[in-house]
């Protein structure tokens, strides 16, 4: 009896399906998928580029507008999920490493309200 | 007894608490994260734009260079992370949904070896 | 007697010149370009994301803030410039030609106030 | 007898005028217009994401590929000069100002033939 997979991992292997069936792996080279990532990242600033901040999150109540906003937060995820596959990053292992990197570079007690890297002499690089 | 926790689900709290503790939830507004997500996903451009495509994997296979990239991925999605944690917006039903959308805006028999939306009737909207 | 050259084509060939001299016409295809474009956008935004909007412009005030933002500016404006010298693109009268495809697709009656498209007949694509 | 106006200031007033008649200052301000013109640069590399660097130049070739290209190099052009005029930046002399500085950062005798910025002491800041 196996462990259940995991939901991110199915969604990986169902996104990698749907490229085999589409012949789609042939434009997933790192270079794409890096301007894919950033073309979708527009298209969500293209939602909220002129909506007031103070108004941003009743916007998000608005269903047509959510679902919107859904849609390019799901398209940025999935050319994210298509990079970490070509190029062999494990996701969450990275971002764990990343927050713990964060955390060296961004110590509470300096970071306390200012969102900015502090000008301390950083444990670890960037 | 409780099940355990899912990854994404443990990322997802500390991130929150990284925020809580250095009181960045002021500047965490839906534009704000939609700036950082893009800003970031430049980021990654950077790291690719003046490379060839073909000598883009094996770029990667450079330590120093791979770190790099990883550190942006992840800078990437825990930017997208805490755009979904504010927005009440659940990730991975998003790409669940959008993967269905996308299965039906790009039918395998035409969208084979094409990477434009095909031009026919599209069964869902996008 | 040859009129004086304007200083938009002068910028034009000392952005050539600067290319020429360091042998850097090999990355500016119109992939890397764009890609420039973009990571040169994303350091825009990286600058502001973190400031409230009714605080940006006396941000701008800020000496040392504002050289920072004018080389970023700078930055978006030379990519965009290798970008239209490599693909023959005329900028400026691709500028006019926008302007006034926009006054087309934003007729004043129907656009005042309102800054998305309004769904009107449009008279011309785009 | 008043000199010529140059062909970008004339640019400049139409599109402050285009703003004025549809009453569109009101969401100009400096981080909205940030997101504007990384949102345009997003779209540009939609445009290339998908082809190949090697094909890129002929697809130019194509009228009505170009003539899209055209007018994403143009949003962005145009996003960046009301940037401009909004921050009371003179988007030409930002531009001469980093010329200098590049030229500064990236000496020809080390940064022949290589993209990165040379690990010399820099004469003067980025």
């Amino acid at each position: 009896m196996t462990a259940p997979r995991d939901r991110l991992s199915v969604i990986r292997d169902r996104l990698r399906g749907f490229a085999d069936e589409r012949d789609w792996h042939q434009f997933h080279d790192p270079k794409n998928l890096a301007m894919a990532i950033a073309s979708e990242a527009g298209e969500l600033l293209a939602e909220l580029r002129w909506i007031r901040s103070e108004d941003a999150d009743s916007v998000l109540d608005e269903q047509a507008k959510r679902e919107q906003i859904e849609a390019e937060v799901a398209d940025i995820a999935i050319a994210l999920l298509y990079f970490c596959d070509r190029t062999d990053i494990e996701l969450l292992a990275a971002i764990e490493r990343k927050i713990e990197a964060n955390a060296a570079n961004y110590p509470v007690d300096v970071s306390k309200g200012l969102a900015e890297r502090p000008k301390v002499d950083p444990p670890a690089d960037q």
